[in-house]
């Protein structure tokens, strides 16, 4: 197999001693801003005190509100004049969370995103056609920089306009387009309704991120298109996408570990969940210069993927985020997303568009129901067919969520809505 | 004097020195590709019959159909996989124009933008606001590179969202920004309407291009803003920003001859107009690997700038542009541009908004009028103030286009105006 980058070809053992010396650095990079210079100092951190992985667990949290706090500088580690790009998040009251990047920290996190789309399939010989908005917002410019750091003709098409973007595709024989999920089914659909067959549009390869969408969305998007679709994680403050990515077997996203530390934890305890559960996304940078960030609370679920991958790569996978940690439920002292629940239900073939979890109190315990709302078609009258149902999802949701849920199917379109936009959690219990 | 290039200390002969070798290799470097093959095959032209630069003139011209009729690879001289980077003009019926850059392409590019840039005081330390568009748009991704390239802290700000620029603007301190003429005088109204002094604003230097825009108007902008605004210069066809720009004498733009061979002709016959004379401003790459253009005819209207600029630099100094090549007027056998008109007449304080130029034939000799809105309080009841005005005002005019006007007087609102914008030229003549 061909790697852009030797890290990928490292074991364990390489990454975790990679890791050791580059979270050393860092603590001691980050020491030079106002703000680690004295959460550290508090928490009796300093460089020679990291002897091992297990003491990155000793450095407190950075939270979304530290950063507003620090606001505008208070993490820089390096003179303003060092430093070349700014990316803020938007919002016009209150303080942005803003990310500086030095020269060096462009290149390398160009150098990221190059081994992201390498590892794909992407060569210099792709032309990659990027379709989402530039400026602050990160996606535009990181994949930009990366594509033409792998030498693609790099064609800065910007979002919308569906008409020139096909266009552009046709006439310059795109074969790799970096696009929102729900831009890609509606370019589809639009290439359809004009009579076209969009499986016939040359691209090969899309990279999809930035929004939230479920597999079954990527399987449609591939489908509609007639591409491979691979996803790209990634957070503003973490630099962008570049983080993690898809490698060819779609299963899971590779975080780069040379370059970043993950953490799972536990959102309510702060501690590390059990390997392969889900919690909340902690990560670290290794490789920032200008601004590191520690054990920074992404507020993304996500768990661990086991077992080795078979691209050959050892750095560790993320599975798909489920979730927002704000959307955490507490069940019977199990922590449940939402979007667990979600995926679960939709790979029935039976189940409609909306569902609700019910959240009671029964004489101090806990209850979960999940009501759910069947097509038309599939609700029949023969009783036997529907409990049978009825018992495989029940199953199937206490695999995924560890406590055997009620499970009530009810028909299409009689779940209440509010504001046109379905309503997932109707907690019933009182507050401790 | 501090400079970016050692090019700019050249002197004039050693730019044509440079302009040689480099025309000469640039002839060579076009012949690879299906167009210039075939069309410098056919003139006669081969990189060693480059003997001066008085050779120029036997390169046939290059114009917006040819580059049309080439989409979307016939300007090509390397294979597309040494291409990194792609910007096409918009439209989605016919075919749009084409630019391709090679990663060396990109990295002079960056290097011109950035000595304009450097020329006008920006250096390390300031905080660059990048205010227009990303994307196709060859303004925002040009303005951006070069910034990163001098090793500004650059916000890629995009366009619009006011209240957030001036955010932006207030809590990084930003000392340089890039912005559209016509949204500095919106964004500095917005702030003063909002009461507070856009004056008052941290940017130092403003770089305004991209649209065409009147003396008066970069005055306004650097009043309402309390900044110097530098005029920039450029086309996508010569890579977009970064061919022309002021020095802090703003007095015209300095376009970078050790990059461009700039040609000013008269449009109608394609020979050299004199020195100092308004005409078509044709341009040559010099610099460019992947897609030379050559004698490239811009339809852009200007002159070159008589005598030395006591910048100290010698590269020729570009007027502002006066309009396009395709709104030129031919009168009594000399050409006349409707904005050489308009700007006589602004400098008149008594001028109002609109005026007419009629043409007329009478006895096979042409004839050109103008009539002239007065502001209310202008149009006085005295004959002998209007006529010493009238005759000011021809008198000016006839110094600019040498051909003596019939001027005429007229109140305000009485010119007819077409769909709210007002029509310039009424031509009576019959079509030759």
């Amino acid at each position: 197999m061909e790697f852009f980058d030797i890290a990928e070809t490292w074991n364990r053992d390489e990454i975790r001693q990679a890791q050791l010396v580059r979270l050393r650095n860092t603590v001691e990079q980050a020491m030079r801003s106002s703000f680690y210079g004295a959460t550290l100092r508090k928490a009796g951190i300093t460089p020679d005190s990291i002897r091992s992985l297990d003491d990155l667990r000793r450095i407190p949290f950075t939270t979304k509100d530290d950063l507003r706090n620090q606001y505008p500088d208070g993490l820089n580690c390096v003179p303003r004049t060092e430093m070349v790009r700014m990316h803020a998040s938007s919002g016009t009251t209150g303080s942005p969370t803003v990310v500086y990047h030095t020269q060096s920290d462009l290149n390398a996190w160009a150098d990221l995103m190059a081994r992201c789309l390498h590892m794909v399939g992407v060569r210099r010989d792709d032309v990659f056609q990027n379709m989402t908005g530039y400026g602050l917002f990160t996606g535009g410019l990181g994949l930009h920089y990366g594509a033409e750091r792998l030498g693609c003709l790099t064609i800065p098409a910007g979002p919308g306009n569906t008409k020139r973007q096909v266009k552009l595709m046709r006439d310059f024989r795109t074969s790799v387009v970096h696009i929102i999920p729900s831009y890609a089914l509606y370019l589809a659909a639009a290439v359809e309704e004009g009579g076209e067959d969009p499986h016939a549009l040359p691209p090969r390869i899309a990279v999809i991120g930035a929004e939230p969408h479920t597999e079954e969305a990527r399987r449609r998007i591939e489908e509609m298109l007639g591409l491979k679709a691979f996803n790209s994680y990634g957070l503003s403050e973490m630099n962008g996408p570049g983080v993690a990515f898809e490698c060819t077997e779609q299963n899971g996203m590779h975080v780069w570990e040379d370059a970043y530390i993950a953490e799972i934890i536990d959102p309510a305890t702060g501690e590390p969940v059990p390997d392969g559960e889900v919690g909340e996304l902690v990560m670290t940078t290794l490789c920032r210069r200008g601004m590191p960030v520690l054990r920074y609370r992404t507020r993304d679920l996500t768990r661990f993927l086991p077992g080795e991958c078979p691209c050959g790569r050892v750095h560790r996978r993320l599975d798909r985020m489920v979730g927002r940690a704000d959307d955490m439920l507490i069940i019977k002292g199990v922590n449940i997303y939402p979007m667990q629940i979600e995926q679960v239900l939709m790979a029935f073939p039976e189940v409609g568009q909306n569902y609700l979890i019910v959240l009671e109190r029964e004489e101090f315990i806990d209850q979960i129901k999940v009501k759910v709302e069947l097509r038309d078609e599939a609700f029949v009258e023969d009783m036997r067919v529907l409990q049978g149902l009825q018992k495989a999802i029940a199953r199937r949701l206490k695999d995924e969520i560890l406590v055997t849920p009620r499970v009530e199917l009810v028909q299409n379109n009689s779940l209440p809505k509010a504001e046109g936009k379905a309503q997932r959690v109707l907690d019933l219990r009182e507050k401790p």
